[in-house]
């Protein structure tokens, strides 16, 4: 524990920074930040005092979601589960937690994103970082050689959260995979179109899917001149190429990875090409990289995969692109990504980027929406004997596509309803509590979503404004005489018009009412 | 880290409990837990002779869901969900950890059973123990006074496990909450009736949920000359009610908790009372009890509840039953809890088991599937003013249910299906794969869930196996006289028929002929 003076002085700094945001005008997400430290200083010292000064806030990098951001996730995960399941997918779960030693050696330098549980007796356990780990195990556990499944689930990364552009620390993975020996790049070209008619459906505007093979990446590295040890790290290199300049890539492998200029001249070359099937044929036929097996298998694959992307009719989005790298250690085939082409307005720049430090994709593209590729060996690192069975898949990055709907919601004059009641059980008069609770009870258990509001004696428009509020289509008005004459007012909100019902035809009136819009 | 011989030592006892079991032909989970035990040890050792022997297991505890356990899952959360839904609700997400002074203090002697993570610097974290303590929290946090919403999602605790009775260390909760300043008693009756309309769609057999209230008991307590200072520790006591018989709750009483046996025995004659708005009217004239305030307070709006209840049609399943009493500190008002009539069978016995140590509930009801109550002051500790917000809620604790479910699914002749597919595309012929994938493409874009095998050229009858083992119902078969006439055949699984149908017609034949199943 620091000190009451250490504890002190801090909370001056940190006092200073919220002043100097908050005269800025910076955004409300970076004060309530830096507020929420000053918070947690200032409980520490009341701690001291006797006075539990409470922090009210969800760990750093975590959010949560409202009705209204819950209406929406629930429409883009329908989208996806539509597709999968369109697809012939199955689907599984596996527990948020694994063994510590699941996740080791899986990773490479992420690995220090793990998040670890607390060692309190048992095991070592450890949150996971992705949905195709958790898989492997699961297939080498259970020894399952053929599958089709999705899985959406969390993930977790103790990564630097950004959460105005879509980063946390807690987020959604929308995974496809298909395990199982096949002919070649069937299953690859099915992944394919599962992201085209996913980005389609959500109507995310203009997007490409990028597509490259490491067995094409390894073969170039190798023609070029590159050695052996170094293939992974000028990978790592390479993978930059969406967000910084050619010339300061060039420079990261020439000064700090040691290839000569000459070598990073020759993959800059390569690097810049960009095409479809013609590009595969034509590389097939250059003088220098067809001299590699590797990348040769690789082109024929290519060449293969759209053939089959023809068919399927998608070639307008996917482009072969040599400069794509992807992160992980475990691709062995294939590679892709998809990107949106639209920009997001750039963020209310905060106090640290107006002090020059420009946040690296602030106003451009929202970069990469989904990704996946081959591997073929991971399941084998779980597998005693080390069999493998050869995977495929695509992971969509949800978090991205929810900034891009909860900002086109906003924008759009039509409300989000957040629940889908489509009648309110209401009255004019007094004493109609039971009538009210009585009725809503038929309609329950005939089917219909019904609300009623829980006052003995609430007024209509109070009961009127609950259905403006939340969108709820119809009321049905209880009174005296209706009771009498056996109906009910059937109120239509969004016109006025009402209507006696017979109390015997009101579910159906109501299901009628409902269908329609 | 133990030596090599206490290892060594350990993985002989180990293996003779394996060995044991084995003989005694124990159930394959149990055995299957005490295998990975072994190989773990063994790991251990093996570990120093420089050779990593992988250990394949989920967490202690934890287990994964395979695509029939998710069908099933899928069923029964779609049940849930659409009955809140039906009752008008919202829902929220919140993080799977909390900040851990967030969790402190409101679970009392369970506490010990949350899951910290480890300081990795920064805050320090907790899984969530149940969904009812981050929404206090995020209603405090957001300053909500109003919201009817429902959450599901997995909760942690690192209990003893006891799996083949669906009790896990992750598992999930169905919460259905309402917030809100009301008329006493409205929102409670809605709980009632939405557990009531759940165990009744779910088919579980006959139910009964038992109501009581936190301020009759205390009154109760109170009359009888139980100490204020004992009151919730009695409660605990007379909690165990349904797992023991009143002789060793008695005990308890006296021996441990220092009552003395006439006090006891005023509270085992109030407990032994069951009814319904009967017993409520019946207590309100007792002659000590309506000597409290507090307990007439309870029993008024017992009343006033039950009234509600005739109005809902669910008087049948609901029960006033005084020996109810809930373990969670934060009730304060009306406290609910649902049993299953039916009793599980009895899981095979387990060595331990065979050794004297019964499980306490190994035979009998599988207990609790719902459980809930008021909850007015929980808000009010997350609140910098302590203001309150009143609060109404239930849990249904789907992990038995699904239990039940499984069994019902093993059970029955019907298969469970995994996918949804509608249709195989397939071929009789060799070189038909363009054809095929052309063909999948074409129903996929009209929406319809196709599926193709991903060979070249798959024999006829391993596509009818996979549809067979499936449960696909359709299949549509291309030849190369197909191909010239424009149609395609389109097979009944099911029924073998055959019949030609023109490649216009195929998408709205498909569609007209699954839309009967």
């Amino acid at each position: 524990m620091a000190d009451k003076a250490q504890i002190q002085a801090a909370i001056k700094v940190q006092g200073e920074v919220v002043r100097k945001l908050k005269a800025e005008k910076a955004n409300k997400e970076q004060i309530d930040e830096e507020v929420a430290k000053l918070l947690e200083l200032k409980a520490q010292l009341g701690g001291d005092e006797g006075k539990h000064q409470f922090v009210l806030k969800t760990a750093k990098g975590t959010r949560d979601y409202n009705p209204k951001q819950m209406a929406i996730r629930e429409k883009v995960f329908n989208t996806i589960v539509s597709c999968f399941k369109r697809h012939g997918a199955e689907t599984i779960d596996t527990p948020v937690f694994e063994l510590k030693e699941t996740l080791t050696g899986k990773y490479g330098e992420d690995s220090k994103l793990i998040y670890d549980l607390k060692d309190q007796g048992g095991e070592l356990l450890s949150l996971r970082y992705d949905l195709t780990v958790p898989f492997a195990r699961y297939l080498a556990m259970n020894k399952i050689t053929n599958i089709k499944r999705y899985h959406i689930a969390k993930v977790y990364r103790r990564d630097n959260p950004a959460m105005t552009r879509g980063r946390y620390r807690e987020f959604y993975q929308c995974d496809f995979d298909i395990a199982g020996q096949y002919d070649p790049m069937i299953p690859d070209a099915e992944c394919l179109k599962i992201v085209h008619e996913i980005l389609s459906e959500l109507e995310l505007g203009d997007f490409r899917i990028k597509v490259n093979d490491r067995r094409i990446l390894d073969g170039m590295f190798a023609v070029c001149g590159v050695p052996d040890e170094k293939f992974r790290t000028i990978c790592s290199t390479v993978d930059k190429l969406d967000k910084m300049a050619w010339e300061d890539v060039k420079n990261e492998m020439v000064k700090d990875k040691g290839l000569s200029e000459e070598v990073a001249d020759q993959i800059g070359n390569y690097v810049s090409m960009q095409g479809g099937m013609d590009l595969a044929e034509r590389l097939l036929q250059d003088p220098k990289l067809s001299q590699s097996k590797q990348a040769c298998a690789g082109l024929m694959d290519m060449k293969q995969l759209f053939s089959y992307l023809e068919l399927f009719q998608v070639t307008d989005k996917v482009v072969f692109d040599l400069s794509l790298a992807r992160g992980l250690d475990y691709y062995t085939g294939i590679i892709y990504e998809a990107v949106l082409m639209q920009t997001l307005p750039a963020p209310t720049p905060t106090s640290q980027e107006q002090n020059g430090a420009v946040g690296e994709d602030a106003g451009v593209s929202v970069g990469s929406v989904a990704g996946g590729g081959r591997y073929d060996g991971l399941v084998g690192m779980f597998d005693p004997k080390g069999k493998k069975v050869p995977c495929v898949g695509v992971s969509i990055g949800i978090e991205r596509i929810f900034s891009i709907m909860e900002q086109k919601a906003e924008a759009s004059a039509e409300k989000v309803r957040t629940t889908e009641t489509q009648v309110l059980v209401a009255s004019a008069q007094k004493n109609l509590l039971e009538e009210r609770l009585r009725l809503t009870a038929e309609l329950w258990n005939a089917g219909i979503k019904a609300e009623v509001m829980y006052k003995k004696n609430p007024k209509l428009l109070s009961q009127l404004q609950h259905c403006e509020e939340t969108g709820i289509p119809l009321v049905a008005i209880l009174g005296e005489q209706e009771l009498k004459d056996g109906v009910v007012k059937l109120r239509t909100v969004a016109t006025r018009e009402e209507a006696d019902v017979s109390r015997a035809e009101l579910v159906n009136e109501i299901k009628k009412r409902t269908s329609e819009s």
